[in-house]
């Protein structure tokens, strides 16, 4: 690990400018792990905007087989690191290795996704509207569009997908494709993860001959660093995931920015599962194998963990508990990512054991350093009475409320907060009976799922990992899936504009083959196929 | 005009819960015009509001052809009204006869257009990405994802366009396409002929049998009106046209609300022209022709008002200036909207004149009580010394910046603030070697123009009426033009969904004819042909 760079990645170079460093920690023991990494400079931030902004036109004018071969070999070069980040990023997050290697398919297997979008070409959502000079009382104009990129985009790290939301994770990937140049802050709990990764996109930057401002890794602990990357003036839009508190403050500082900037702030949720009385009649157990497996997936910290089970109180409740507190007295106690965040797992737990109304029905297995999963119930007026029992808890710890009457799960519904993901388990009819409540979990969250569990996030060309405030800031985008590149871009207009000076996405002759919205019929194109 | 109707319509019904009232003012001369309307109270946008949030569901479940038919419904029912526009909103707004007769024109054209693209059904964005049950190392979920309305939306009419951008303008109709409810606040200059176009939707809405909460209007002139509406909690987004400080403040109250909600704020700009060499040199005459006649069209009160125009020294430069100001010296005086418009127009043009390097070098006929047109001219030194000059004067006045140095055009577009519009006059030839100043334009600017001028904005399926920052507040949509639908949308996915239990736009059968992209590949649909 010696061989490890410790400066940051600032278009293709390493910079050591300041004199401060930090140190990752063993995830389970909270001992540091060497080496140290230099803590970036507001110096180093700077280099690394200007480096952006100086190369944000060449980039958002590149042939898209070169963006998209781009972000291919930025994949190769992460496949070929799995060792390495098996070795480093285990220690540094406590991940177990299938994980790792199943969030690095992910990870390169999401950039290559994006390179298939870049290449069909649909995202620069080219609009024709042929003009008309013999129109009365006046001559139609030429008009056409497209999306161009906003320009530098900053990236923020998370802990908990140390790859497919960190460096080269679904935003790094989406604003890439969108024809953004990056800036990454690496989360400080994983400092090597990020320096492994920066190499694979210097390496593969350096493999196409592509400007190396394309890319710059900062990495450091102190907030001084994310404040003055959102703050800088070639920064024109942010990616987040992580705590409401991290969102909402990179949201202020941008908002008050003399040029304010748009930040997606992903910010989790506690994704609540609804199960219908026939469903748990048929398959109480089954349910309850699943709930257990998901909410202490990755020991909990998943945005989408379910930490909220509605269902209606009776017999094959009762089987439902016995069945999950017996999965869950069986579970061993895991690593969490650091050693702050098992804190605030603790504490979060004590506070809902201290709350009047509500019960711990089961502990797994404890030790010393690791997180014990934990459920708790409770009934529908505790809950309501109770805002907390609501509130994200990270780790692996779900709710069970019981209701006495199964029609108020519309008004359980109606009052949750924005989120991510919302479940349903029920049977055929039952679901074909639950449009109403469908649609209003359509309007609470993101995603609503069926007969399922909402961790484990597909990425594809029909997933929203977004949702309604505060889950997210911005309801209208995704952070996961091929949606995700319309945050970076926006629309503008070419009005009247000889052939000779247009871009090649917008000229007549269709050049690049793209599929087009002409005089309001569509074009389907040839790009990418 | 004693039948005008003096209450807001709340849900199809006249209210006149309050005790005080407003009026109207002749434009021209400032008197009041009969009759008084009611002043909205707190508990009247309650009304409204509960109104909207109650029937939302039904409003977005109803079938695309009835919403449609809605759109179509109002476009006619304004139509009809032709005559009472033209003598009222004459009246209240000094716009003459044909610009009042083309402004409704359009309004009821983009209804219809609007109308089009709900039948059409693209804007739902079907995307079906379809399960796999054997894939390893996991099963591949089936996803489907589409586009929701937002829910209630709060309408802030404009007073410069009082039928094209106010009760049913544009952000009413793209609002109603997307199947949201609609709360508008009147402008209080045009009372009357908010009450026209309400009595308008209304009609429509009862001749269609839809619920009468998907519209109200609520007339004022209180500010505290517009804070109650974008502060009520079934508000789900704002439509907004006006000033920065406006605009600004409704953002600020929504960012501030426990659930805070979009503002799309169009909030003008000084659409920079740029008139290169040849094209100078081989028709000055005409460019000034056709600037005098773009800068003083409906009195300057247009967002798109070319309000700064770049140009090279020399001799066609003053043959240029000439022809400008023998249109200019011409020009009669004219009403303004209202006489608080005036007074601003008049301090604006004194202080360019008090501007050191700055110069008066025409000037229209005057008129008690009517703007003047009027011209001024500097030098880039002076511009750049002097930032008031790149501020918006709303009227009939443009500033002339001659360059000694032709190469510096890209210098200046690159310091200048996001625009709804930038123009360009040139030669095929200086067009076709100017690719990295359209592009700079582009990155600054909702909408380039090549050898027009920016008033009259097309409603079309290409349109961007939007921009960077301080244009809007959100440079990633459009407020005129059919993609101005998306602002009140968001996504959503199913996911493992029975379908019995989806809706129908995401069945597989498609039994809507939807466009939809499917495992990656576009199908046409057959929806609205």
């Amino acid at each position: 690990m010696s061989s490890l760079p410790t400066g940051h990645f600032i278009a293709g170079q390493q910079s050591h400018a300041g004199t401060q460093t930090f140190q990752a920690e063993q995830a389970e023991s909270g001992e540091p792990l060497a080496p140290a990494f230099a803590e970036a400079t507001t110096a180093e931030v700077e280099m690394a905007c200007q480096a952006a902004a100086a190369v944000a036109d060449e980039f958002a004018d590149l042939p898209l087989a070169r963006r998209a071969g781009l972000l291919e070999a930025i994949a190769d070069a992460l496949d070929a690191r799995a060792d390495a980040f098996v070795a480093r990023t285990g220690l540094e997050t406590g991940l177990p290795e299938p994980r790792l290697r199943g969030e690095l398919a992910r990870t390169s297997g999401q950039l290559r996704l994006f390179a298939s979008v870049v290449r069909r070409g649909d995202f620069l959502g080219v609009r024709i509207d042929h003009g008309d000079p013999d129109r009365e009382p006046a001559p139609k104009p030429d008009i056409r569009q497209y999306q161009i990129p906003l320009g530098p985009v900053a990236v923020f790290g998370a802990s908990n997908f140390p790859l497919a939301f960190s460096v080269c994770g679904g935003d790094t990937a989406s604003a890439l494709a969108a024809g953004c140049p990056v800036v990454v802050k690496g989360h400080p709990a994983h400092p090597g993860t990020s320096a492994i990764a920066a190499e694979a996109v210097t390496e593969a930057l350096q493999q196409l001959k592509l400007p190396a401002g394309i890319f710059s890794l900062l990495q450091g602990e102190r907030h001084e660093l994310g404040t003055a990357l959102v703050q800088h003036p070639a920064i024109q839009a942010v990616g987040f995931t992580g705590s409401q508190r991290g969102g909402l403050a990179l949201q202020s500082l941008a908002a008050q920015r003399p040029t304010p900037i748009p930040v997606y702030a992903e910010m989790g949720s506690v994704n609540p599962l609804f199960i219908l009385p026939d469903a748990l009649a048929e398959r109480a157990e089954a349910i309850a194998t699943g709930l257990a497996a998901s909410f202490t997936l990755g020991c909990g910290q998943f945005c989408t963990k379910p930490g909220l089970v509605f269902l209606p109180r009776g017999e094959r409740a009762e089987a439902f508990k016995e069945a999950l507190c017996s999965h869950v007295e069986a579970m061993p106690a895991a690593a969490m990512l650091h050693r702050g965040i098992l804190s605030a797992f603790e504490t979060g737990c004590e506070r809902l054991a201290d709350m009047p109304g509500v019960t711990r029905l089961a502990a797994g297995q404890t030790a010393p350093g690791l997180a014990t999963a934990q459920v708790y119930a409770t009934d529908l007026a505790t809950f309501r009475g109770t805002p907390g029992i609501a509130e994200e808890v990270f780790g692996p710890v779900t709710v069970i409320v019981e209701l006495d009457d199964v029609d108020r799960m519309h008004d359980v519904a109606q009052g949750l907060e924005g989120q991510l993901t919302a479940g349903l388990h029920g049977t055929d009819a039952e679901l074909a009976a639950s449009r109403a409540l469908i649609t209003l979990l359509g309007q609470r969250a993101g995603r609503v799922l069926c007969n399922g569990f909402p961790t484990g996030v597909e990425v594809g060309e029909a997933m929203v990992h977004g949702g309604p405030w505060p889950a997210t800031t911005n309801s209208r985008t995704t952070s996961v899936g091929t949606r995700a590149i319309e945050r970076f871009l926006r629309p503008v207009s070419l009005q009247d504009m000889p052939e000779a000076a247009l871009p090649a996405a917008l000229q007549s002759a269709n050049p690049l083959g793209l599929p087009r919205l002409v005089d309001g019929a569509f074009e389907a194109g040839s790009a990418g196929t």
